[in-house]
């Protein structure tokens, strides 16, 4: 007698690891998903910069979102900018890459968002130290690793050398980890005997962190061996710093009694801080729910903000319990979102247990033979650590097409020092060609 | 009682198959080499497209060319765009990437500098209508393929829909020829079935050719053959047409009778023709050598400038015998010119040979199974045409590290239909992140 249903429309912000694997668990479900992001593909993440020392190609981190999604026919994907959500009307605004306007409705809303790169309200650095969240950010950075070594060799000044040759990188997280050590390896190994009037394997790489250590959130003892193996690599640690300017030629940083220290680098790399990205902004004005300093979003402990059971927040964006900005978490959040939509829409109506993350551990690598692991109380450095780092990251890509690659990319690195990726685009600007205009 | 002579210093400007082989021919000659280039790789140019297309990545067709002259102990490689000669000085005027001047001194000077896209006195329509000759063109086509299949799927507008599905491409040479067979298998296969609101498949691609013929060079029997193929594909031909407009939405071309047709397309690409960069105007201007129409310069059958037997033009920008622009005239004018210059250095004072072309023939890729053939008397086309170019790429590619990673790339694509390097970077400006700034 009822007309059947329309089914329920799940609107999942983000193509990341929280709304991945989100719509994944709903693909058996009878519900229509419309994942909408700001990109055409998935990004895997922490491998990121693997992209930007020129270990692995764009191809290898980054598959499209509908090659993942290809088999869940109950999903479709936008490519657009999700700027607002309209509460009350159930209505996702939405901005397609040429300008014009988009209204994804939905019955219930998944925000995956994720944070974007702080930079503490100096908006004005990031021209001159780029962050480390997007494959726009990677290309960049492999630009200009790899050009600082070229600068470097056609430099006639001595002292304009030894700026290219010198990196700086603000934040002492696995990332800016990772990335003194690929810094360093690039030096000492890849580079080695290319060039004529430099030594690469001078070239300094300074890592400024504000706390007393760097990789904290892997506990003292780990991250006092992670330092021992960075100072043995050749970084050199500038811990309780706190950056207070960057330009083209370097930065300032301030200590811990307050005196001030200017170093000249012609690279700076920004991997310090996080903060949401502006629609998180937009929903909490539209809800009324709290934000964290950096924009985190407050959740029930089912994930859903107070009073919007249809909606729900997870990954990196979400605020609750202060847990870490890690891919295990976004994949633990998407997925129990995900989960109890299929049940909500299977039309089982107990309360849902509240999400609890089941900590697996996290690990970073700083170089070839060394990366630091911590899963429970297991805590693994050195090589048993790197042998850990490489199964693991082994096994998750399973997922992608291009795992064989990315195992023949390291056999390649690990052996030899020399990368398969490291052509970067034209450093002469492009006078002809202004950058492609809206079609709108 | 003589000082030993210093050793002579050859400069070669520009790193393409030409400045490469140049420099591969004074490999064990008592010359100091200078190689300068506006770009730090050597690109496989016959790939270019396969980058393009997103089957390979930028590492797998662009090698540094530290990495290529590694073993040559007597190469400098820098990164600098050559802007002038001073013929009387001897000395090559270049600037740097952040603006700063060089000057590098020659005894003998090899000028390997290319053609780049002309748009015959229509610079506004790059705009609207990228070239495909360097990695930064390939990485711009393959953002806007992949980006006009999602905005066809966004799109409410059927016109705006049928506009995004609609791909025009002007010129009918080898590259433009093989865009078109890439664009209609990326829309049959490589897409299939990951659409809602669109069904790839009915993409239109739309070639514009001045003559009345797609690969003329080919002679006319595989000329037929490759439009027949074409026309099957689903290609629209439009021969005998000249390009009068192009905006974002498309173009205007003129035909034979003079009739003026608008063909409506939010992607135009733009193959059809080529002109010498402003380094061949400026040493033409100090030298009093000829150019032709397109700027190639003039040279004697030694492919020295007349008057000045210590500068020598090899490559696409050579004006001999009105040869091809093919990398196998490239090279055999690259070794031509490096082996004269060894067998100087060497004392040996007879008059050269003059240059003479050995015809190894070409090819062009169609589409999967299906590409010509031409070797002397033997004009293949079809599954035969395809297995020879097969066997010549993967043979050429020999000195590529990434033969391995091509051939399996390959097989994905033929296999299956999937790319594995679709991704592109974020179609969204990013607002807070300029472009890199000079850091002189």
């Amino acid at each position: 007698m009822d007309e059947p249903a329309a089914p329920r429309r799940v609107v999942i912000v983000g193509g990341g690891f929280a709304g991945l694997f989100a719509a994944r668990a709903l693909r058996r479900s009878p519900v229509t998903v419309t994942v909408v992001d700001r990109c055409a593909h998935h990004l895997f993440q922490p491998l990121l910069y693997q992209c930007a020392a020129g270990i692995l190609s764009e191809g290898q981190i980054a598959r499209p979102l509908r090659v993942v999604l290809r088999r869940h026919r109950n999903v479709r994907c936008v490519l657009a900018e999700a700027t607002d959500v309209d509460v009350a009307a159930r209505i996702v605004r939405a901005r397609r890459p040429e300008g014009s306007e988009l209204e994804l409705p939905y019955d219930d809303l998944i925000v995956a968002v994720g944070m974007r790169q702080s930079y503490f309200g100096h908006d004005e650095f990031a021209a001159h130290a780029p962050g480390m969240k997007t494959l726009d950010d990677a290309l960049e950075i492999r630009h200009r690793l790899y050009r600082a070594f070229e600068m470097a060799e056609t430099a006639r000044d001595p002292e304009e050398k030894r700026q290219w040759l010198t990196f700086a990188l603000v934040g002492g997280g696995p990332t800016g980890v990772e990335l003194a050590g690929q810094i360093r390896e690039i030096a000492r190994r890849t580079l080695e005997r290319e060039f004529s009037t430099i030594d690469p394997g001078t070239a300094r790489v300074l890592l400024f962190e504000g706390s007393d250590e760097v990789l904290g959130t892997f506990g003292a003892s780990l991250a006092a061996r992670a330092a021992r193996t960075l100072r043995g690599l050749g970084v050199e640690l500038h811990l309780g710093t706190r950056v207070t300017d960057v330009d083209a030629r370097g930065l300032a940083v301030r200590d811990r009694e307050g005196v001030t220290t200017r170093f000249d680098a012609r690279t700076v790399l920004w991997t310090a801080g996080v903060e949401a990205p502006p629609l998180a902004a937009a929903l909490a004005r539209a809800t009324g729910a709290a934000q964290d300093r950096a924009g985190r979003i407050a959740v029930e402990p089912d994930l859903t903000l107070r009073g919007h059971p249809e909606i729900r927040v997870v990954g990196d964006v979400m605020g609750l319990d202060r847990l870490p900005g890690l891919a295990e978490v976004a994949m633990q959040t998407g997925a129990y979102a995900g989960r109890a939509l299929r049940h909500s829409a299977a039309g089982r109506t107990a309360p849902a247990k509240p999400f609890r993350y089941f900590d697996m551990g996290s690990a970073a690598y700083i170089c070839r033979g060394r990366a630091v692991v911590r899963a429970g109380r297991l805590h693994l450095s050195g090589v048993p650590g790197w042998l850990t780092w490489l199964f693991i990251h082994v096994a998750f890509l399973t997922g992608f097409r291009s795992r064989l690659g990315a195992v023949l990319s390291w056999a390649v690195v690990f052996a030899s020092g020399a990368r398969r990726e490291r052509a970067f685009t034209s450093p002469f600007a492009q006078a002809r060609m202004p950058p492609p205009e809206a079609g709108g």
